[in-house]
Formats: structure tokens, sequence, C-alpha cells
């Protein structure tokens, strides 16, 4: 890429970017589309703007963004928003303390290197602009290298700061959440797995409630077992169908008293497959015998649930916290597959289905998930190529002929045939997010934010090891792997050689990235535009309305993992091309400015695990900067120079730098530490409360007693179970 | 070394183990003995012999050990050693069961093998009866080889069977113990380290205080900060030592009372250095002198040491066994380096020096103390050599000129000079215990049974690495070293190629060691003679008396290390040379037999860790298993057999078996399950005597009441600290 197109696309991409800022100042005026870019505050009751002027500075939002304080944002976001920032603050400030010293020193060295044309230049031989501005212009063996050892020990040592703090600083936010006196379910709640067989005649309550008196006489409050809800389930599922769409058909059948004949038209649909067939019924009466019929059959199928289908697995609830934290961190069966006992997460966050597998079914399935990620990982463009070879339109015309008519059309024909294979490719990769999920949570975890941390980690494999790695040395790691089988050592330069060549690439999709990323962000055009269609078209009642503009959570699991691969282009680049840094620098800039925005604004966070990522993204920032290092290290090689083993210590520090991070910090972010538990609590906690809130949806009942407990309940227990 | 020699060094070692036996039998009869023989009994105040007859079977001892079940072991000499007779059955059973098959088939495979000389052969190219034995005389690349692989699946399988047995019953007997209704101060109490600087105006004791019961109102009993000792130590090791010597002066006096002048004569002693000038006074009075001289110091010192010399560190009591068990195990702080809690070693166990010492200061103790254990293990040989070179006789003259005249004398020099380089090694070798269990203290460990584990691992690997690699290929691990850098992969190689040749040579040193160790085990010659000179020469109380027999305990730290080694070499040539299981298995077996009559009627255990050397023993028969499937790997490339990959997959499935023997059954071994600790108790604790038994010697007062502890006790905890 040369020098004017690079130009090219960045004034482009400035120019998206630009018109974007235009839209969204433009369309946030607008009451109508409020909700869509004030929810959280909506939610929360506020108003949408803080002074409640209609004439608002267009440059309002910038001004409260950077006037937020971090106990703002956990107020109104919580403590992972917060750390997210601490994210993004950190790797801004490694960028800028390393840009203050590669920019001024490195720029003019490399640029007054030498003159010659290099072949591993950044331009691919052709001579540019940007060619003098990084270190291929330096010459072999030239002791000008010698800046460039410096920086790299430069921002490796800036970098090993910057996390150090952060560590601490996240160690504060989460103690700080977590010595709060208000009352948390989860924090008196314990998540025990792997109950062994009860002997004869014993019920799993009974077996459960005797274990636990034991060891807590004065402190066990009451056990939930968990019970095999598939029926149940489904039974409630239907009936809350019903009931949406008896509300919804109630708000139509108003409608059209008010918009045709005075006395409405009464909604009938066919009761046949689909609503295509069948007997013609009067909607309303047909939903409400529907729901008479189902109610009392859930009532005893929750019954029949509550007795009859205990599982191996079940909730401890426990009158004192501290308790609950040290029976979270304490053995005790003899052996460790029995009697597993873990912190509960928070009720919403728990995957019921997982809950009742075995200690080894666990770490088998985890083992069968990390092989099918490493040949997704390595391997996926096979059956992508297979799917594009096999969906030529001849094909597609046979399988699918009601779509004959749609083919055929010469517009489509010619745009489907040029780009038929790409499609299987990006479908594939907007999928791989929700496939890397379903593969996580099939791995047996039991709260779905862990599941969302373990797919962030896949994803962050994938995006580094196939875009970052596999671009840079011109195709998949698959077609590389067999360069490297021949020659193991070869990685290493292979990579190293073949960085250069592409830094314009890079630099051209981090600007990408921030200005149209960014600025669709803020702008929210997609789901401004959904959002209407669906209020005009599909929403009948005030519930679907809600629900249409219902604002999701940030969503790690895609976020982290696209900053962490820009964090290791721009710091692999930092010394190789250091016009990357700002770059950089406005990225995470950037995104700081606008996620503030749409933090206090927009997204709704949906768990609150109190920090629980930052061991894995400060991890992986770790592994970004090894990378980095290595990297270093082969390409000095490859410049010849000699005193290329000075950059060995590098990786190790990292290294033992992760392990005395790991042993300092990280247990505290695995468990709660009990002179943080044992803060007094504003009032005492009323046990009965926290013990409905873990009852999952399909068992819970409108009667305000649980009467359709007793059946589970052991006589023994019930004096003593209730607060 | 020839065959003839080795039947000669067999016979004479079976020789001496005859004489032993013949001379235990007759000296265990006398009853003047019966101290030495029967210690352990004694002190239990059981009769020596269990039938109290005087006309023994010689053999009955035998008939006794076989018939002591595991109960009564644990009954008379603690769970350590019940676990000590289980690794000597284990690794019996996997020496018999590997020996079933091995024997029959593999013999008479090798025996039909070839004819010619092999210059690898067992007896390095001299042919012999055992060449034709082993796996040297099977031709290259033969087919005959497939018994060979064949058996070494089926060995490394009968051990990972037997590992696997042992160590679930290894923690059946743990778990029996912890379950005990024995009242154990240990299991009420946990220690604390790494306490952080208390506030302005607060004591330690204050702040222990405090931090425990806001975290446990209702269990938490006491506190006993750690304090700086050495100054009243010293002062109370003063004192006893007087009181000792007077109550031995007493006896002279009233000795010489019967054997003299009837009014006795009254000892006298110089009080000047040594006992060797200044005055003369009269020693019963000077004694009483000092001893009223030092008690109120003792008291005064005692008062302000427990004042003003409190450390980072103390011992907490709980009213709860469960509440200990669980705090032991849980969280305290955020940070991991503050208030570091753990399950509290035995009070006689605790090595006060090394509590106070903090996490940073451990963990870079340990690094410095492995490197030293590295450079001793493998360049111990060039300070034996400068030490060598050094301690010429003439050298010597000069040094240490009183020694002349008895150097002068020739057959001393003949001597000296002879073996003066070797006196240096086997100095050295002998001190080697007691050098490791230094550096073990010296990392910070705080109670002496776990330094006591880690000198055996550092024993352990200095013998196999020296004594078994060191002498296979010839020379010691550094000259080895000059070899290996040249070309790794070699060392596999080099071990196997030169294993065989060295057969005899560790067959005999198994005999010697079955039958001339064991033999002095069992006859404890030298002993029975330093206690009859002792007793006649210089004990004149009763208690010196009974210091000179007091037996000491199993000795694990060189007795284990000696056990591994001796199965590492029967591992590594079971199948090269399987004429050693047998030698094995009567190793381990006769050991089993005289062993057993030791621990029930001679040895006296010294600590009680319920079991927790096993862990560390199960990783060390692991280790010597993947020694032995990696030499075969060499050994079968030596024979150039085409499936030698066949073996590869071993050593693997030793390290996942290793690692998930580690994950289901260690956890128990590192801590108490709750499940245990919470069964019921005898009686009531005294917890007066739980907090007393703690106390150092140095601090203990005669007095039935604490008073001297007020001045430690804040004013608040006063009334609520005594149960």
């Amino acid at each position: 890429m040369d020098f004017s197109s690079f130009l090219t696309s960045l004034a482009t991409s400035f120019a998206i970017f630009v018109v974007l800022m235009f839209l969204f100042t433009w369309l946030s005026r607008i009451p109508a589309n409020s909700v869509v870019y004030y929810p959280n505050r909506i939610l929360k009751g506020l108003d949408p703007y803080e002074n409640g002027s209609r004439t608002r500075n267009p440059f309002a939002w910038i001004r409260e963004a950077l006037s937020s304080t971090e106990e703002d944002v956990v107020a109104i976001s919580g403590v992972d928003t917060a750390v997210y920032f601490v994210f993004l603050t950190t790797v801004m400030g490694i960028l800028v303390l390393a840009g203050l010293v590669l920019l001024p020193v490195l720029l003019p060295v490399a640029a007054t290197g030498k003159i010659a044309v290099d072949k591993n230049s950044t331009s691919k031989g052709a001579f540019t602009e940007l060619d003098r501005l990084s270190m291929g212009h330096v010459k072999e063996t030239s002791s000008r290298l010698w800046a460039f050892v410096i920086a790299t020990y430069w921002v490796s040592f800036v970098a090993y700061f910057s996390l150090w703090k952060a560590y601490k600083h996240v160690s504060d936010l989460r103690a700080a959440a977590l010595r709060s006196p208000e009352v948390r379910p989860e924090q008196f709640t314990i998540l025990v797995r792997d109950i062994p067989p009860p002997r004869r005649g014993q019920t799993r309550k009974e077996q459960v409630d005797t274990y636990f008196k034991e060891i807590y006489p004065e402190s066990f409050y009451r056990s939930m077992v968990v019970t095999e809800n598939k029926k149940v389930n489904d039974i409630w599922v239907e009936l809350e169908g019903y009931k949406k769409r008896l509300a919804r058909v109630e708000a139509v059948y108003a409608e059209s008293k008010n918009a045709g004949k005075p006395e409405g038209t009464r909604p009938t649909n066919k009761i046949g497959f689909l609503g295509l067939s069948g007997k013609q019924v009067d909607t309303i009466e047909y939903l409400n015998e529907k729901i008479n019929e189902l109610t009392p059959k859930l009532e005893a199928e929750q019954k029949v649930t509550l007795r009859e289908k205990q599982q191996a697995s079940a909730l401890v609830f426990f009158s004192s916290r501290v308790t609950a934290a040290s029976a979270a961190q304490s053995l005790h069966a003899r052996m460790v597959e029995t009697w597993t006992v873990m912190d509960a997460p928070e009720a919403c966050q728990l995957i019921w289905t997982n809950l009742p597998k075995s200690f080894y079914e666990r770490q088998i399935r985890q083992c069968i998930v990390y092989v099918i990620v490493f040949l997704t990982i390595f391997f996926y463009m096979i059956p992508i190529g297979f799917i594009s070879a096999f969906t030529t339109l001849d094909n597609l015309k046979k399988l699918l002929p009601f779509l004959k008519p749609v083919i055929n059309q010469n517009v489509i024909k010619t745009v489907l045939e040029a780009y038929l294979p790409q499609i299987a490719l990006i479908v594939f990769l907007g999928m791989l997010p929700k496939f890397l999920l379903f593969l996580s949570k099939a791995e047996g975890i039991p709260s779905k934010n862990h599941a969302i941390r373990a797919t962030s980690g896949k994803y962050f494999y994938f995006s580094v090891l196939n875009v970052f790695i596999g671009v840079t040395v011109g195709g998949t790691l698959f077609s590389t792997f067999k360069d490297i089988e021949k020659n193991p050592n070869s990685i290493v330069s292979l990579l190293a050689s073949s960085l250069p060549a592409n830094a314009t690439f890079f630099l051209t999709y981090v600007a990408l990235q921030f200005f149209v990323g960014y600025g669709l962000e803020l702008s929210q055009i997609v789901p401004l535009i959904i959002y209407h269609l669906k209020r005009r078209y599909l929403c009948k009642t005030e519930a679907e309305l809600k629900e249409a503009w219902a604002p999701g959570d940030l969503g790690y699991e895609t976020r982290i993992p696209g900053d962490m691969l820009i964090l290791t282009i721009v710091l692999c680049y930092s010394v190789i091309a250091p016009v990357i840094v700002p770059f950089g620098v406005i990225y995470f800039g950037l995104g700081w400015l606008v996620l503030r925005n749409q933090a206090l604004k927009v997204y709704v966070p949906s768990y609150e695990s109190y920090g629980r990522m930052w061991p894995h993204i400060h991890t992986r920032i770790l592994a970004a900067l090894i990378l980095y290092q290595v990297t270093m290290f082969g390409y000095f090689g490859v410049k010849k120079f000699r005193f290329t083993p000075l950059l060995i210590p590098l990786p190790i520090v990292s290294f033992i730098f992760a392990f005395i991070c790991r042993n300092r910090f990280y247990r505290f972010f695995q468990c709660t530490a009990l002179e943080v538990a044992c803060r007094e609590l504003k009032e005492a906690p009323n046990m009965e409360l926290v013990f409905r809130s873990f009852l999952p949806p399909c068992l819970s009942a409108d009667k305000p007693n649980d009467d359709h407990f007793e059946d589970a309940l052991p006589n023994v227990s019930q004096s003593g179970s209730f607060a």
C-alpha cells in the first residue's frame, strides 16, 4: 500500500467519522430517540439530560464524560465497567509514556539512517515517507540500533509499572465494593456440586441438610437442591408465551376499537401449523383457555420436580457472610471430587443445566473443548473453503428451489457470484463469538459471566493468532505451519521479517477501527434504525416497546479481544514503526471518551463480578508484551545486530513479573478475603428474601408463602428454617 | 567385577548378617540391655516381652512383627510410621508383581539370546553367568526385544495400580486419625504470619485480637504473639544447665558418701575458663547461688519479652476445631503477603526463629537455598578435591602443631596418607544430611517436620543424581556435564549404554545394604556400645541415664532417601537385568520385618504429621519410574530396536498420572477437610491447657496461674479469655 492510498483511506475514515458525529449530535436531540441514546438514565428514573435543557451544547457529552469520576461509573454502571476503564487508561498510559520517549528519540534516528531502498521496508518496496520513519530504514549491524534496544526495554518497564499500579487499583475497587453494607444474596450463598449419592432412604435434601448442619450448626440457614427443570421450564415458557401474546392481542383489539368500528375487531387466528391452517378461533378466548389449562399443570409439575427430580448439586445459605466466604474456600470432603464448594454467582447468572455435571465430566469436557478450539483456530479455513466450493449458485438453485426467482435476477446474480465465497467467511466470523460462547458453556462452567470471560479468552487467541500472525506472514496459520514444520526456529524470524512490510496495512486498520468503529458506537445508527422499525411495525404493547429499546451490556466477549488485538498490533510495531503509537493513543483515548458516554448513558450491565475479569486482561496484556519482546528479538536478529542476545532477559522478566503478580494479587479475585466480608451490614439480612432470589423463575410461585416447598422440606428442618 | 568376586562379596555380607543376627538374639535377652532393645515399650510402661517369660524363642520377634496389625502400629508409633510401612509394602508389591512376570518371561528370553561376547555386557567384557540373564545378551534389533517392551509396560502399570491404592489407603489412615475424639492442641490453633505493622498506639496483641475478634466473634478464644526470645532463652538455658549440673553433682556427692568417708567428699570446681583455672569453690553452694541469682532475672526478662519484644507473627486459638480448620484455608487479607494463615504444627515442632520472617524474605531465602543445593549437587567434588589437596600431612603438621606426636607415628602416618583424601569425602557425606537440614531450616520453614521432609527431598536428589547417575556414567555429574554440553541428547544414550555394565556393582550394593545395613539396624550394636560406655563413665543421675538410652525416631531424612535410591536402582535394572528384582524384594521385605520390630519396640516418634510425607514419597516414586522409563527408551535405542518410539507414551502417562493423583488426593494432605474436623470430641476442650501447651519453655512459669501474662493482655480481653 503506498503512501497516497494510505492517506486516502485515512481521509475517508475521518470523513465517515465526521458524518457520524454530526448524525449523533442531531439525532440525540430528538426526544423520540432518547430511549436509544439515554436508556441507562431512563431506566434509573433520571432525566436524559443532566440539566433538562433542550438547547444543549453539541459537545456537552464530552464535558460530561471528562468530568465524571470513577465513583459515578461504579454507581451507575458497576465495578466491572470501572475496571474496563482502568484497562483503557492503563493501556493509554503505557502508550503515552512509551511514545514520550520513542517518538522524539527513534524517529530522528530512523529518519537519518540511510538512503538506499531496503526490500524489508514498511511499504513492500515502494519508498515512502513512512519508510524513513521506521526501523527498516536503519542499516544492518548499525550502532544506531542501540537506541531501539533501549526503546524496547523502556516500553517493557513502562508496561510493568503501569500494570502493577493498575492491579493494585483494581484490587482496591473490588475491596471497596465487597465491603458494601448492602445485602447481596450471593454473598450469603455457596454453590455445592458433585454431591455423592445419598444413603438408602434418605432424600438429597436431607443429605445436604444433615451434612452442612453438622459442620455449621449455628450459621447454616437453609439449602436449595438443584432440580432437573426441563419439563417444568417448558411448561413455564409456553405459559409465559401465551400471556405475552394475550397482552399483545388485547392491545391490538383496543387499538382497533379506536381505529375502526366502536366495538372493535376481535382478532382471530388459525390454530394449525404456524397459524396457516386449521380451525379459526377467537384469539383472546383461545389464549385465556390455554392459560387456564396450563397454570394448574405448571403447579403440579413444580411439585413433582421439587420432590422427585433432585440432582447432585445444591445452593446452601448461611446467615453470616464470613461463614459463606470461608466455606467457599475450604475443603469439605477428603476427596477433592466430592462436595466441591465455591462462591455462588448472582442468581441470574447461574447456568442451571451445568450445575449437576460431575467433577470428572467437567474435566473431560474442558479437554474436548480445548481441542475443538485449537482445531478451529488452526484449521478453520478448511471447512470454509469447502463450503465456498459447495455453495456455488448452481448448487444453491438445486437445494433451495424456491429461491430461483430471486437468484435469477441479473443484478443479484452477479453480486452473489462475486461475493459468495467471502460470504461464507463473513458469516463464519460473525457467528464465531456465539460458537465460542456455546463451547465455553459446554465446558460445564456454572456461571454466565465466567463463560463470557472464557469466550473472551478464546476469541483473543483466535484474533491474535489468525488476524495478526496470519496476516503478517501472509496467509493462514495452517499454511504457515507447513513452513514452520521444516524449521521450527524460523517462526520468529519469519514473523520479524514480514512485520515491517505490513506496517501501513495495520496503521490503516487501527485508524479504521477508531474512526468508523467508535463513530458507529457513539451514533448508534444501527440500533436506532432497528428500534424505529420495530416500533412502527412490530410493537403493540408497552412491554414489547420497552423490550425493543432495552440496551445490552458492554459485550466484553468481543469488545476486549478487539481492544487487545489493537494493543498487540500497536505494541509489536511500537519500536519498528513508532508512528503507530499516536494512532494507538487516539484509539484508546477516543474509546475512553466514547465509552464513558455510553457507560453513563446507554449500556446497562447484566451482571456484576466485582472485577473478576481483570486478572485475565492483565495476563493477556503480558502475553501481547511477550509476543512483542520475542518479535523484537527476531527482528534484531534479522538486522544482524551483534548484541541481540541482550534482549533474551526480557521475556524471562515478563514471565517472572506475571508469576509475582499472580502470587500477590490473584487469590483475592478468586475468593473473598474475610476481613472484607466481616464488615457490618446496614441491616440484618432477610434470609427469606435471599433464599427466594435464587429460585429459578419456573419454580417460583405467585403465592406469598412457599407452601409448595413443604414437600421438599424434611419434617425436621421445617421449624428451624425460617429466619 | 566378575562372577566369583560377586559371589564372594555376597557371601561375606551374608556372613556378617548371620553374625549380627546371632548377636541380636543373644544380647536382647540380657535384661540390662532391654533399654536399648525395647525402649518404646518401656517408655509406655509395658513389659519388654509380651508374655514376660525369660525363655523366649529366638525367633519370637519375627512372629510378633508378622502378627502385628496396622492399628497396633498407629497406636504405638503413630500414623507417620504406619505410612512408612505402607511405602514399604507398596514398593514390595510393585517389585513382586513385576517379578512374577519379569522373571519367568525375561530370563529364558535373555538366556537363549545369543552366544557371542557383547562389549555392553553386564560385566564389562567378562563373560559370566549374569550376562546370560540380562538384556545385554539379546542381539540388536532382535524381535525378542518385544518381550522387554511388554515388560516395561507391565512394570509401569503395576506401579500405577499400586500407587493409586496406596494413596487411597494413606488418605483413609489420615482421616481416621484426624477424626479422633482426642483433644489435640494443634487442631484448635492457627499460625498467623506476615502481620502488618500495628497502628500508632496499638500493641501487636491488641491488633491481632481486634482483627480476629471482628472476623470470628464467637469462636475466637485467645492469641499468643510470638516474641523475640533470644535473651530470655539464653538465660533459661543457662539456668537449666545449672539445675542439671546440680542434680548430677548431688548424685556424685551421695555416691561418694557411700564409697569413701561417711560424710562424703564435697565436690569442688574452679570457676575459670573451662573449669581449668580460677578460684576453687564448693560446687553445690556455687550452683545454688547461681540458680538463685538467675531465677528472678529470668522472670524479669520474661516480662520484658512479653511486653516489648512482640514480633509480626502469632498463634491464634479457637474454641472450635471446624473454625480453626476453615480459617487455616481461607484468605484473610486482600494481599496475599499479609496476614498469612496456616494450620499450626505441634507445639514442639515450631521453629520459633523462623516465624517472624516475612513473605518475601521467605521466597528469596528459598531461591537462594535452591541455588546452593543445585551447586552442592553438581559441584561438590571441587571443594572436596581442594580440601584433599590442602590437607596433606605436611600442611596438617603446620596448622595443628599439637598433633605432631600423633601423626609422626609410622602406622598412623601410612594410614592417613593413604586415606586422607577419602576421609574428606567421607566426612562430607556424613555431614551432608545435617548441612541440608540446616539449609532447609534457613528457608524459613515454620515446622521441624516440614524441614525434615524438605531435607529428605534434597538428599534424595543428591543421592540419585550423584550416586546413581554419577557412578553409572563413570564419574561425577560435573565431568559428565561437559560431555553432555556438546550434545544434550546424548545423556539418555550415555546412561543407557553404561547402565548394564554396572549391574553387578549395584547387585552387590543392594545386597550389602540389606544384609549389613539391616543387620546393624536390628542388632543395634553401635547404640548398645555407646549406651554402656555412657552408663559406666558418664551418667551420674537417673535423668542422665534415661537420656543415654533415649531412642530417636525413625530418622526419615536419611532413611527414605536411602530406600528410594535402592528403589531407583532396582527399577532401572528391572528389565535390563531382572535378577535384581529378587534382591529388591528381599531388601524391602527384610526391611519391613526388621523395622516392624524396631517401630514396635525401639523407636519413639518425635512428631506426628498424620502422613504428610506420603505425597512427597509418591512423587519421588514416580520420579524414579520416569527415570526408568526414559532409561529404557534410551537403551532400546542403543539396541537399535525399530519400535523404540512405542515407549514414548510411558513418561507422558506417568506425568498425567502424577497430575491426576495430585488433583484428587493432595489437598487433603495440605489442609483438614471440614467433615473430618466436625466430629464430636470426647469432652469439651480445656482451652487453657491448649494455650499453655504452646508456650515456649523459656516463657512458661512454674506458678499455676499466668499472672505474668497480664502485662501482655489488653484490658479488654482479660475477662473473656479464660475458658
